[in-house]
């Protein structure tokens, strides 16, 4: 049930594996959180080293969890004592780059900072973004269907990507490299890899499509007094904005005000105390000459769905409309301790449940605040909750009450170890069944990244 | 090894089942070909009652054949005399709209003209098209993964789907009818039976995400003296035009002679015997004052990139464009008998494949001719090729061909019957190995459409 560690040593080369202390140096949970217990750390420089590496630890029985830049919420890359952790560290960098089609082929190691960076020197835009983009890795990315502020516009990152190269837990090389946007020949075997965690195998190298980048964008923030004015912004801006709209992001009243007027972390741009502030940003490969959300929302204001609104006039100005969105923090230390939520649910159901919530935390305990905030144009809110006595307690309320919903779990962020035992709330049981077949016919031996994802 | 088809008459009712001449009246190959020689065609009237039926199949070892609109072009649905035809033709309709959000929840049996219609009467687009609207429906589109004009701009049906309702092999419902942007909470199984054709079980319903609508269309034709040129437009028109780019369509001269010059069926709006012909479309959610289309291809005639342009100014001069790129028929009547083919490549090669097969054919058979168009900006083209005398021998060396280039040998119409022989040029044994795993895990008793796609 374990490999022979000197034989991966032998394989791998001294830069191939990493034991003992080097180990433990290394976190085991989210947040960079406690010291990897795992039995070694590999790095192969190589598909082929890796896929070697795997196949030796097939034979062996040896369990196997994968590492992107380890960056995920949910602790996806949590190991035992019995496991061998697999690093793509070395695995890195840009193997080619057709500008003229906008599409680059990366090893999975790579950061999406260098992605992004390669493709805007050259007029494309990679578009999936995220706070962690110095550290969070293609592979990683791929293996969690990580999502951002951008969903709206370009899709996760399930529709950046056009082919794969993997390795299975016995070893062997699925070259799935296609380049083309259209190719129907049998199963899409790396929609099933993109979102498995790395419960099915590693993905190592990946063909990403790349998008224009835009010209101009623009960034406003605005002032709904309702939850139905939120909604009637969300369409007009969808439908009257369309491809142009590049984020629709909504920060609830309590969300603002303890960023803005409780901490005084940031400068109150719009007055507090309203019910929903909107950050609005549309992006545009053409030059014009107005300003096209500016006269989008004077006709929201003068048809009073929206009741305030400042409009960025520089970049520096955008930059400070985001700062008071992405100040994630502030939940975490005014609230301490305190849990970050991510959930979707259909936008017809969302102010239900942000107020049954409410009611249902203020009944639990009348201490605890909840703050709500979100990609509101794509379904998808975080919530801080806190301060918490009992963490299950809330997870509990937080989940049971979206399944009345049809909502998810996880959004954005996926299983891992932390939400397996809520995946019953928003999969069903035939579906549990089919994902584990899956499991069981790719990883017979149950070796890949055990323990995540199912119960 | 075959069910017994009173027991299904009394489950379906009369409605339900059509035998014997019925079933000889329905065709058993593409384009309405053949005589059905099943045993029976089923047609449950909903869910429950296809469940219940296939369940009953599956005890019995009975193969199933799943039916949609029978529009498809690679005979995934014939028949052989052991086999279950299951027609969805009863479960059609539409269950809800959320005009707000956009999002549609359909039966499988609705045809893709019904969702268009409903869809634009509320502002919405349905993006994908086929010239087989009428018949084609949303579960045969689902289960094709369909493609059509509009990729470049909003992706084939896979991008178009939420959530799905199927039935296993067995009898199980699978509810994954996801209304969310965003949920990741382990295996996306719609992926996997996206594009499936059949062969996993069967789409019951979705739920599609609707595009807005644009305001205004704009639609020309260009000429480029060479590929060179194609390519630049292409590239120009991805990063100008960007998202209000919704076609780019390519005619190599010898499709657009044939179809104007040689045999008359449409005017000349353009010269003949010119290199390359290319229908643009830009489609906007904002009224311009200017046609950007018009701009846009100004500057490339100042630069040399096109030599030649005609702007539609009137939705009938556009429809006389789109008539041209759409006469798919001049080929298989004045090249008869001819084969028209499906394949994809990156754009990078698509200059050198297209040159080498002409040479290839030649030395082949002086008197066969081939003409080329396709949807260029997706790296899909259609070849029509004939006369033939020898079929094999031609699928041959448009396929072997195709493999230098990384090329698909279906970019849209899947592989069914007639592909099958050639999966294995685009795909690795190990992607084929692991396809049929999954096969194996979710029908192990190879039920479900046998003999497709897997020689």
């Amino acid at each position: 049930m374990s490999v022979n560690l000197e034989q991966l040593a032998q394989l791998l080369g001294p830069k191939g594996i990493l034991l003992d202390d080097d180990v433990k140096a290394r976190p085991n949970y989210a947040w960079g959180q406690g010291s990897c217990p795992a039995r070694a750390i590999i790095r192969p420089s190589s598909t082929e080293a890796l896929a070697d590496a795997m196949a030796m630890c097939y034979d062996a029985h040896q369990t196997m969890v994968p590492w992107g830049g380890l960056t995920g919420l949910v602790n996806g890359m949590t190991c035992s004592e019995q496991d061998i952790a697999i690093s793509l560290e070395r695995m890195n960098g840009i193997d080619s780059f057709d500008t003229d089609a906008g599409i680059m082929v990366v090893n999975a190691g790579t950061p999406l900072q260098v992605v992004q960076d390669a493709a805007r020197e050259q007029g494309w835009l990679f578009p999936v973004d995220l706070g962690a983009r110095g550290t969070a890795t293609i592979g990683g990315m791929i293996s969690t269907n990580a999502g951002g502020n951008s969903v709206i516009r370009y899709g996760m990152m399930r529709n950046q990507v056009l082919g794969i190269e993997a390795v299975l837990p016995d070893g062997r090389i699925i070259d799935a490299m296609n380049e083309m946007l259209k190719n129907n020949t049998g199963y899409d075997l790396k929609q099933l890899l993109i979102g498995a965690e790395g419960t099915l195998g590693i993905v190592t190298k990946a063909v990403l499509k790349l998008q224009p980048a835009p010209l101009r964008t623009f960034t406003a923030m605005v002032v709904c007094d309702n939850f139905d004015g939120v909604k009637t912004l969300l369409k007009s801006a969808s439908t009257q904005l369309a491809s142009s709209l590049t984020a629709f992001e909504a920060m609830w009243g309590n969300y603002y005000d303890l960023n803005v007027a409780e901490t005084g972390r940031h400068q109150a741009v719009l007055p507090p105390h309203q019910a929903f502030y909107i950050l609005l940003e549309s992006s545009h490969s053409q030059v014009t000459e107005t300003n096209p959300l500016e006269t989008f929302l004077e006709a929201q204001l003068e048809s009073a769905v929206i009741s305030d609104a400042v409009i960025a006039n520089s970049e520096q100005q955008a930059d400070q409309l985001w700062a008071i969105r992405d100040d994630v923090e502030a939940k975490m230390i005014f609230r301490s301790p305190a849990i970050s939520y991510d959930i979707s649910l259909p936008l017809r159901h969302m102010q239900a449940y942000t107020e049954q919530l409410e009611q249902a935390l203020a009944n639990f305990d009348p201490d605890v605040k909840c703050v709500t905030f979100g990609h509101l144009g794509d379904g998808n809110i975080h919530l801080g909750i806190g301060p918490l006595s009992d963490k299950k307690a809330v997870n509990d309320i937080v989940y049971n009450l979206l399944t009345q919903f049809k909502g998810s779990v996880s959004a954005e962020h996926g299983i891992g170890l932390d939400k397996k035992s809520y995946l019953n709330l928003c999969r069903t049981e035939a579906e549990i069944h089919v994902m584990k077949s899956i499991k069981t016919a790719i990883d017979p031996r149950g070796l890949m990244n055990p323990g995540k994802i199912f119960a």
